[in-house]
């Protein structure tokens, strides 16, 4: 009994290190992290310190917006190119933050390919869904929702050992809150207003701008036969919150609108996980671009069901390349090995904005 | 000045006939209709009196659902078999009415394709949006707005020699009422309800035998992976119509939502064209499955902005591929030829569940 217990310490502590710390000394160890995007995927080197000592953008790894294959391919010819610039480095340790690996299947597919590709121990290669790169970009481990407002949306929250996600049901069934929706109800009202139906604003003069089309047909025709329509029509929530920043009515009820409806999924979140007085960090472009906006929104929806207590609504503590690479690392080395110490480091190297 | 309005009018009146009179008298002349539809493909013929001699269904011909080049396929290989069934009949003219030609240039594109493949001269092939045979068949070339409720929605009206479009702007921006939507909207709620934010009801119970999934992760899949989503969405409709006959409260209130959104439009349309009491027909899957609840809806939404005057909602007067060949014998032989007298023999003969 005692034997099998030294054992299994022995393999789950000292192993690990025994292989890293012997094997090649004339090479630096280091763990990647993966953000395969919709709109680029960004990779991030970190070593066994904690220090960032690459950071790569490469292109977009969305397997619902390419193909499987192709998001694939992509994530795996920008670590080869990171792993190049870098030279000399033995990776320990790959985390792959992807959108779309919805169960243990895809991410079996997305793992099999990357590590074979590679030529990288399976056991090394970790895949993951997007959002948990962002819970832990956001809370490093610890509790709290992270509120995610990109292309589509979704709500992650983690408390006391249990996690439950929320919405996330891609363009044709959710998203609430996602560029993509803010960008869909402002063509709606454009189309409304070529229709006839509608004054002309702000938001319909920007669309116009950005569109160049002026009829419906004109319209349909771009939306219906771009070879990306959810990526077009997500292009055009920055318009929707220029118009809203420049007084448009419109504009403002829409974006309004969206972020009470997607609050209604951090409530749900907060609910089911029993937490009275949420921490949300909200990450995603539709934030990074309106930061102060979109947080007091937020707040404003929130604040009607958690009138009692003390909100605390933020950004990202660092990037989400690096958060997958700290959740690779703790998957190879083990949780001891990813410190309070080590996460201040990472914390302090991938800082967003760096 | 005399001479040259006699050319005309013999142009106008008299070539045609002299043309389908005197050659080939063995053959029996028709007329042939096409209402090209996401479920199907109905092709009528009929002879020059109005009697239909010929109705055939076929392969889907919807250039959204498949390509402009299968749809064209479909429509011809339809009536190709159609015209050997009948044999010994020459065909003088062709209207294909279909979904999703909204412009010129994709009219021509259909008209060429379905003409060359015939070996017909293409000034006897025609080829219009769905939605000008769907008004045909609901008023013969007179006044009304006509209220699309099929897989997508839309609303067209006419009223003394003007038209409008409202709405049909398909199922990423529109399609207020449409099958799609409905489906659209109760898979919204089934994924609530499986994220454990809704109670177990009449419509849950009836989308969980449908799909046979249930789990979100599974929902999404079959959705995302399936080769027309669309469709998927739309089909599931009848679902929520017979939870809604069964008293789900849920049900209610999406068919409802999207019943009274619809109306919008055709009160739009009746503003646009300056109509005070609009004459209503309704079309499509949505309306055949549900004729007297839809209609009912339809009437409790409008009257609140027709408080003041008799509406009239009814279905359609004849068979949309019926409405076709009509079109495209008005085009070919001239107004004068489709008399009153014709379009009471075809409304007799093309009525719809003939």
């Amino acid at each position: 009994m005692l034997n099998r217990k030294l054992r299994m310490l022995r393999q789950r502590y000292l192993k690990p290190w025994i292989k890293y710390l012997r094997c090649s000394p004339a090479l630096k160890k280091v763990v990647l992290g993966v953000d395969a995007g919709a709109s680029k995927t960004e990779i991030a080197a970190l070593d066994l310190s904690g220090s960032l000592v690459g950071l790569l953008s490469s292109k977009p790894a969305n397997p619902s917006a390419t193909s499987v294959k192709v998001a694939c391919k992509n994530v795996v010819n920008g670590v080869r190119k990171l792993v190049n610039n870098l030279k000399d480095v033995e990776v320990v340790a790959l985390g792959v933050g992807m959108a779309g690996v919805i169960n243990e299947e895809s991410k079996e597919v997305v793992r099999s390919f990357v590590g074979k590709s590679l030529n990288m121990d399976l056991s090394q290669v970790h895949v993951f869904e997007d959002v948990l790169a962002a819970h832990v970009a956001s809370f490093a481990f610890g509790d709290g929702i992270v509120a995610v407002l990109g292309t589509g949306s979704c709500v992650f929250g983690v408390y006391k050992g249990r996690n439950v996600r929320f919405g996330g049901w891609g363009h044709l069934l959710g998203d609430e809150g996602s560029a993509y929706r803010i960008g869909n109800y402002a063509l709606r009202e454009y189309l409304k207003f070529l229709e006839g139906r509608d004054r002309h604003s702000t938001l319909h003069k920007l669309l116009e701008s950005r569109l160049g089309s002026r009829s419906v047909s004109d319209v349909l025709a771009t939306v219906y036969r771009s070879k990306d329509p959810k990526g077009l029509v997500a292009s055009l929530a920055p318009y929707v919150f220029n118009a809203f920043k420049e007084g448009d009515a419109l504009a403002r009820e829409i974006i309004e609108g969206e972020i009470c409806l997607f609050s209604e999924q951090i409530v749900a979140a907060a609910e089911a996980l029993g937490m009275k007085c949420p921490e949300v960090s909200v990450v995603g472009g539709v934030f990074e671009g309106n930061k102060e906006l979109v947080k007091s929104l937020l707040i404003k929806c929130l604040e009607r069901k958690f009138s009692a207590c003390e909100l605390i609504v933020r950004g990202s503590l660092m990037r989400a390349s690096c958060a997958s690479a700290l959740i690779a690392l703790k998957k190879v080395l083990g949780d001891a090995y990813v410190s309070d110490a080590l996460i201040s480091a990472v914390v302090k190297e991938c800082s967003v904005g760096t």
